[in-house]
Protein backbone atom coordinates (compact mmCIF):
# COMPACT_ATOMS: atom_id res chain seq x y z
CA UNK A 1 0.00 0.00 0.00
CA UNK A 2 1.42 3.13 -0.81
CA UNK A 3 2.38 6.26 2.19
CA UNK A 4 0.93 9.50 0.40
CA UNK A 5 0.79 12.79 2.74
CA UNK A 6 -2.50 14.92 1.52
CA UNK A 7 -1.93 18.69 1.65
CA UNK A 8 -5.02 20.97 1.48
CA UNK A 9 -5.06 23.11 -1.43
CA UNK A 10 -5.17 26.96 -0.63
CA UNK A 11 -6.23 30.09 -2.62
CA UNK A 12 -3.75 32.06 -4.61
CA UNK A 13 -3.16 35.55 -3.30
CA UNK A 14 -0.24 37.27 -3.28
CA UNK A 15 0.72 37.23 0.02
CA UNK A 16 0.51 33.57 1.00
CA UNK A 17 2.63 32.91 -2.48
CA UNK A 18 5.22 36.11 -1.27
CA UNK A 19 8.07 33.28 -0.45
CA UNK A 20 8.01 31.59 -3.37
CA UNK A 21 7.55 34.38 -6.50
CA UNK A 22 4.82 36.80 -8.04
CA UNK A 23 0.92 36.30 -7.92
CA UNK A 24 0.00 37.27 -12.06
CA UNK A 25 -3.53 39.11 -12.14
CA UNK A 26 -5.18 42.03 -12.21
CA UNK A 27 -6.47 42.16 -8.10
CA UNK A 28 -3.61 44.33 -7.34
CA UNK A 29 -2.66 47.79 -7.01
CA UNK A 30 -4.72 50.36 -9.39
CA UNK A 31 -3.88 49.84 -12.85
CA UNK A 32 -2.42 52.87 -15.19
CA UNK A 33 -4.15 54.40 -17.72
CA UNK A 34 -2.50 54.67 -21.15
CA UNK A 35 -2.95 55.11 -25.03
CA UNK A 36 -5.16 58.09 -23.98
CA UNK A 37 -7.35 56.23 -21.84
CA UNK A 38 -8.00 52.95 -24.00
CA UNK A 39 -5.85 50.67 -21.94
CA UNK A 40 -5.48 49.80 -18.45
CA UNK A 41 -1.81 48.41 -17.42
CA UNK A 42 -1.60 46.59 -14.81
CA UNK A 43 1.87 47.32 -14.07
CA UNK A 44 5.08 45.22 -13.28
CA UNK A 45 3.55 42.14 -12.03
CA UNK A 46 6.73 40.48 -12.04
CA UNK A 47 10.28 40.84 -12.69
CA UNK A 48 12.41 38.41 -14.69
CA UNK A 49 15.66 37.16 -13.21
CA UNK A 50 18.15 35.86 -15.81
CA UNK A 51 21.36 35.04 -13.81
CA UNK A 52 24.41 34.70 -15.28
CA UNK A 53 26.38 36.05 -18.31
CA UNK A 54 25.29 35.08 -21.77
CA UNK A 55 21.24 34.49 -20.46
CA UNK A 56 18.45 35.78 -21.42
CA UNK A 57 14.92 35.93 -21.46
CA UNK A 58 12.69 33.53 -23.48
CA UNK A 59 9.33 33.21 -24.34
CA UNK A 60 7.75 29.51 -25.03
CA UNK A 61 3.98 27.95 -25.32
CA UNK A 62 3.32 24.72 -22.82
CA UNK A 63 0.27 22.73 -23.21
CA UNK A 64 -0.42 20.86 -20.71
CA UNK A 65 -2.39 17.61 -19.36
CA UNK A 66 -3.30 16.97 -15.87
CA UNK A 67 -1.73 14.41 -13.81
CA UNK A 68 -3.41 11.43 -12.98
CA UNK A 69 -3.50 10.08 -10.43
CA UNK A 70 -2.54 13.81 -8.94
CA UNK A 71 0.47 12.67 -7.14
CA UNK A 72 3.60 14.81 -6.48
CA UNK A 73 6.78 12.07 -6.54
CA UNK A 74 9.35 15.11 -7.60
CA UNK A 75 10.18 18.65 -7.28
CA UNK A 76 12.65 20.75 -9.21
CA UNK A 77 14.12 24.49 -9.24
CA UNK A 78 15.59 26.66 -11.32
CA UNK A 79 18.84 28.51 -9.49
CA UNK A 80 19.79 30.78 -12.41
CA UNK A 81 16.28 32.64 -13.28
CA UNK A 82 12.67 32.49 -12.62
CA UNK A 83 9.98 30.94 -14.45
CA UNK A 84 6.73 32.72 -15.32
CA UNK A 85 3.47 30.82 -15.89
CA UNK A 86 0.40 32.66 -17.40
CA UNK A 87 -3.00 31.18 -19.21
CA UNK A 88 -3.67 31.52 -22.53
CA UNK A 89 -7.17 30.24 -22.06
CA UNK A 90 -8.59 31.05 -18.16
CA UNK A 91 -7.19 27.39 -17.12
CA UNK A 92 -7.24 26.64 -13.35
CA UNK A 93 -3.65 24.79 -12.24
CA UNK A 94 -1.97 24.04 -8.80
CA UNK A 95 1.18 25.38 -7.89
CA UNK A 96 3.18 23.22 -5.66
CA UNK A 97 6.11 24.55 -4.31
CA UNK A 98 8.61 24.45 -1.47
CA UNK A 99 10.78 27.56 -0.35
CA UNK A 100 14.12 27.88 -2.07
CA UNK A 101 17.25 26.71 -0.30
CA UNK A 102 17.80 22.91 1.21
CA UNK A 103 14.66 21.18 0.34
CA UNK A 104 12.30 19.73 3.33
CA UNK A 105 9.14 18.08 2.27
CA UNK A 106 7.12 19.24 5.72
CA UNK A 107 7.29 22.66 3.50
CA UNK A 108 5.75 21.78 0.41
CA UNK A 109 2.24 23.83 0.38
CA UNK A 110 0.12 24.23 -2.90
CA UNK A 111 -1.98 26.77 -3.97
CA UNK A 112 -4.75 26.73 -6.77
CA UNK A 113 -4.24 29.58 -9.58
CA UNK A 114 -8.12 30.09 -10.47
CA UNK A 115 -9.38 32.28 -13.25
CA UNK A 116 -6.81 32.98 -15.69
CA UNK A 117 -4.39 33.96 -12.69
CA UNK A 118 -0.48 32.87 -13.48
CA UNK A 119 2.44 33.02 -10.92
CA UNK A 120 6.20 33.47 -11.64
CA UNK A 121 8.38 31.46 -9.25
CA UNK A 122 11.54 32.86 -7.95
CA UNK A 123 14.76 31.68 -8.69
CA UNK A 124 15.30 28.50 -6.76
CA UNK A 125 11.81 28.17 -5.42
CA UNK A 126 11.15 24.69 -5.49
CA UNK A 127 8.31 23.21 -7.58
CA UNK A 128 5.97 20.53 -8.99
CA UNK A 129 5.89 20.56 -13.14
CA UNK A 130 3.04 21.92 -14.51
CA UNK A 131 0.05 20.63 -13.36
CA UNK A 132 -3.08 21.88 -15.42
CA UNK A 133 -6.63 21.07 -14.04
CA UNK A 134 -7.91 20.37 -17.77
CA UNK A 135 -6.77 18.75 -20.90
CA UNK A 136 -4.97 21.05 -23.35
CA UNK A 137 -4.07 23.63 -21.41
CA UNK A 138 -1.61 26.18 -22.38
CA UNK A 139 0.38 28.53 -20.60
CA UNK A 140 2.76 32.00 -21.77
CA UNK A 141 6.18 30.71 -20.00
CA UNK A 142 9.22 33.03 -19.46
CA UNK A 143 12.16 31.53 -18.06
CA UNK A 144 15.73 31.84 -18.70
CA UNK A 145 17.87 30.48 -21.66
CA UNK A 146 21.52 30.54 -21.37
CA UNK A 147 24.43 28.59 -20.28
CA UNK A 148 24.96 26.94 -16.75
CA UNK A 149 22.91 23.65 -15.02
CA UNK A 150 19.33 25.77 -14.01
CA UNK A 151 17.38 22.41 -13.27
CA UNK A 152 17.64 20.54 -9.85
CA UNK A 153 15.32 17.92 -8.97
CA UNK A 154 14.30 16.17 -5.97
CA UNK A 155 12.59 12.99 -5.29
CA UNK A 156 10.10 12.86 -2.10
CA UNK A 157 10.51 10.40 0.09
CA UNK A 158 6.46 10.48 1.04
CA UNK A 159 4.45 11.38 -2.45
CA UNK A 160 2.13 14.53 -1.57
CA UNK A 161 -1.45 14.34 -2.69
CA UNK A 162 -2.65 18.24 -3.08
CA UNK A 163 -6.77 18.23 -2.15
CA UNK A 164 -8.59 21.00 -3.45
CA UNK A 165 -11.04 22.39 -1.32
CA UNK A 166 -14.83 21.49 -1.42
CA UNK A 167 -16.63 23.83 -4.00
CA UNK A 168 -17.94 26.75 -2.17
CA UNK A 169 -15.67 26.40 0.67
CA UNK B 1 -13.36 66.12 -44.72
CA UNK B 2 -10.85 64.11 -43.08
CA UNK B 3 -8.22 62.01 -45.45
CA UNK B 4 -7.54 58.89 -44.55
CA UNK B 5 -5.38 55.78 -46.28
CA UNK B 6 -6.56 52.91 -45.94
CA UNK B 7 -4.41 49.54 -45.71
CA UNK B 8 -5.98 46.06 -46.24
CA UNK B 9 -5.09 43.78 -42.85
CA UNK B 10 -2.84 40.42 -43.42
CA UNK B 11 -3.43 37.16 -42.04
CA UNK B 12 -0.13 37.20 -39.50
CA UNK B 13 2.58 34.32 -40.20
CA UNK B 14 6.00 34.43 -39.01
CA UNK B 15 7.26 34.95 -42.46
CA UNK B 16 5.03 37.55 -43.38
CA UNK B 17 6.14 39.30 -39.58
CA UNK B 18 9.76 38.85 -40.00
CA UNK B 19 11.01 42.11 -40.21
CA UNK B 20 9.02 43.04 -37.49
CA UNK B 21 9.11 40.70 -34.62
CA UNK B 22 8.10 36.89 -33.48
CA UNK B 23 4.71 35.32 -33.28
CA UNK B 24 3.52 33.47 -30.54
CA UNK B 25 1.55 30.49 -31.15
CA UNK B 26 1.89 27.02 -31.98
CA UNK B 27 1.81 26.33 -35.47
CA UNK B 28 5.58 26.33 -35.44
CA UNK B 29 8.58 24.00 -34.92
CA UNK B 30 7.60 20.78 -33.38
CA UNK B 31 7.41 21.42 -29.52
CA UNK B 32 9.71 19.03 -27.05
CA UNK B 33 8.29 16.38 -24.62
CA UNK B 34 8.60 17.35 -21.14
CA UNK B 35 7.43 16.61 -17.83
CA UNK B 36 7.32 12.49 -18.64
CA UNK B 37 5.46 13.43 -21.87
CA UNK B 38 2.53 15.27 -19.92
CA UNK B 39 3.94 18.73 -21.46
CA UNK B 40 4.58 19.46 -24.75
CA UNK B 41 6.52 22.46 -24.83
CA UNK B 42 6.93 24.88 -28.20
CA UNK B 43 9.90 25.89 -27.07
CA UNK B 44 11.71 29.63 -27.53
CA UNK B 45 9.61 31.54 -29.81
CA UNK B 46 10.69 34.97 -28.75
CA UNK B 47 13.60 36.22 -27.39
CA UNK B 48 13.25 39.01 -24.54
CA UNK B 49 15.84 41.90 -25.30
CA UNK B 50 16.60 44.41 -22.46
CA UNK B 51 19.33 47.02 -23.46
CA UNK B 52 20.75 49.02 -21.37
CA UNK B 53 22.22 48.99 -17.89
CA UNK B 54 20.08 48.47 -15.10
CA UNK B 55 17.34 47.32 -17.34
CA UNK B 56 15.25 44.04 -16.51
CA UNK B 57 12.27 42.30 -17.88
CA UNK B 58 8.76 42.47 -16.47
CA UNK B 59 5.18 41.01 -16.52
CA UNK B 60 2.04 43.41 -16.84
CA UNK B 61 -1.23 42.68 -18.04
CA UNK B 62 -2.80 45.23 -20.55
CA UNK B 63 -6.52 45.46 -20.16
CA UNK B 64 -7.74 46.72 -24.05
CA UNK B 65 -10.65 48.24 -25.34
CA UNK B 66 -11.16 48.44 -28.83
CA UNK B 67 -10.62 51.83 -30.61
CA UNK B 68 -12.98 53.66 -32.43
CA UNK B 69 -13.66 54.26 -35.18
CA UNK B 70 -10.52 52.51 -36.15
CA UNK B 71 -7.89 55.25 -37.05
CA UNK B 72 -4.37 55.58 -36.80
CA UNK B 73 -2.92 58.55 -35.90
CA UNK B 74 0.15 58.09 -33.79
CA UNK B 75 2.33 55.23 -33.71
CA UNK B 76 5.56 54.51 -31.39
CA UNK B 77 8.99 52.68 -30.83
CA UNK B 78 10.41 50.99 -28.08
CA UNK B 79 14.50 51.78 -28.76
CA UNK B 80 15.75 49.87 -25.61
CA UNK B 81 13.99 46.65 -25.34
CA UNK B 82 11.37 44.51 -27.01
CA UNK B 83 7.49 44.01 -26.23
CA UNK B 84 5.26 41.31 -26.12
CA UNK B 85 1.48 41.00 -26.32
CA UNK B 86 0.35 37.40 -25.70
CA UNK B 87 -3.61 37.47 -25.39
CA UNK B 88 -4.84 36.03 -22.17
CA UNK B 89 -8.49 34.68 -23.07
CA UNK B 90 -7.94 34.37 -26.94
CA UNK B 91 -9.22 38.03 -28.39
CA UNK B 92 -7.99 38.52 -31.83
CA UNK B 93 -6.21 42.07 -32.13
CA UNK B 94 -4.50 44.09 -34.78
CA UNK B 95 -0.31 44.76 -34.44
CA UNK B 96 0.14 48.23 -37.03
CA UNK B 97 3.84 48.06 -37.50
CA UNK B 98 6.51 49.61 -39.65
CA UNK B 99 10.15 48.65 -39.79
CA UNK B 100 13.00 49.66 -37.34
CA UNK B 101 14.73 53.02 -38.39
CA UNK B 102 13.64 55.95 -40.06
CA UNK B 103 9.47 56.02 -40.10
CA UNK B 104 8.36 55.82 -43.38
CA UNK B 105 4.32 56.26 -43.51
CA UNK B 106 4.14 54.43 -46.61
CA UNK B 107 5.72 51.19 -45.20
CA UNK B 108 3.19 50.48 -41.78
CA UNK B 109 1.27 47.32 -42.38
CA UNK B 110 -1.16 45.52 -40.46
CA UNK B 111 -1.42 42.12 -39.29
CA UNK B 112 -4.26 40.13 -37.51
CA UNK B 113 -3.10 37.95 -34.29
CA UNK B 114 -5.78 35.70 -34.55
CA UNK B 115 -6.86 32.65 -32.17
CA UNK B 116 -4.40 33.21 -29.53
CA UNK B 117 -1.85 34.19 -31.09
CA UNK B 118 0.64 36.79 -29.60
CA UNK B 119 3.67 39.32 -31.33
CA UNK B 120 6.79 40.34 -29.80
CA UNK B 121 7.81 43.63 -31.17
CA UNK B 122 11.78 43.69 -31.99
CA UNK B 123 13.68 46.95 -30.29
CA UNK B 124 12.91 50.10 -32.68
CA UNK B 125 9.90 48.52 -34.08
CA UNK B 126 7.11 51.25 -35.08
CA UNK B 127 3.81 49.78 -33.73
CA UNK B 128 0.46 51.30 -33.26
CA UNK B 129 -0.50 51.12 -29.71
CA UNK B 130 -2.88 48.38 -28.81
CA UNK B 131 -5.61 47.53 -30.57
CA UNK B 132 -7.89 44.62 -29.47
CA UNK B 133 -10.84 43.77 -31.32
CA UNK B 134 -12.92 43.30 -28.64
CA UNK B 135 -14.30 44.75 -25.44
CA UNK B 136 -12.12 44.27 -22.22
CA UNK B 137 -9.81 42.29 -23.38
CA UNK B 138 -6.45 40.87 -21.28
CA UNK B 139 -2.83 40.65 -22.59
CA UNK B 140 0.14 39.49 -20.72
CA UNK B 141 2.74 42.08 -21.99
CA UNK B 142 7.14 41.54 -21.47
CA UNK B 143 8.99 44.21 -21.87
CA UNK B 144 11.59 46.47 -20.15
CA UNK B 145 11.68 48.56 -17.25
CA UNK B 146 15.29 50.68 -16.52
CA UNK B 147 16.82 53.82 -17.22
CA UNK B 148 16.73 55.95 -20.27
CA UNK B 149 14.24 57.24 -22.98
CA UNK B 150 12.34 54.02 -23.84
CA UNK B 151 9.75 55.47 -26.34
CA UNK B 152 9.21 57.66 -29.26
CA UNK B 153 5.92 58.95 -30.73
CA UNK B 154 5.37 59.50 -34.14
CA UNK B 155 2.27 61.61 -35.81
CA UNK B 156 1.37 60.24 -39.11
CA UNK B 157 0.88 62.78 -41.88
CA UNK B 158 -2.21 60.88 -43.47
CA UNK B 159 -3.71 58.49 -40.55
CA UNK B 160 -4.55 54.66 -41.24
CA UNK B 161 -7.51 52.84 -41.34
CA UNK B 162 -7.22 49.16 -41.50
CA UNK B 163 -9.38 47.28 -43.37
CA UNK B 164 -9.78 43.53 -42.51
CA UNK B 165 -10.61 41.05 -45.01
CA UNK B 166 -13.84 39.43 -45.51
CA UNK B 167 -14.96 36.59 -44.12
CA UNK B 168 -13.72 33.29 -45.48
CA UNK B 169 -11.56 35.61 -47.61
Amino acid sequence: MSVLRRIAVERLTREAFEPFGDVIDTHGPAPLLINQGRTERFHRLAGIECLGHGARAILSIFRGQPLLPLEIHMMERHPLGSQAFVPMNGGDFLAVVAPPGDFNETEVRAFWARGGQGVNYRPGTWHAPLLPLAADSDYLVVDRAGPGVNCDEVLLNTPIQPVLPEEGS
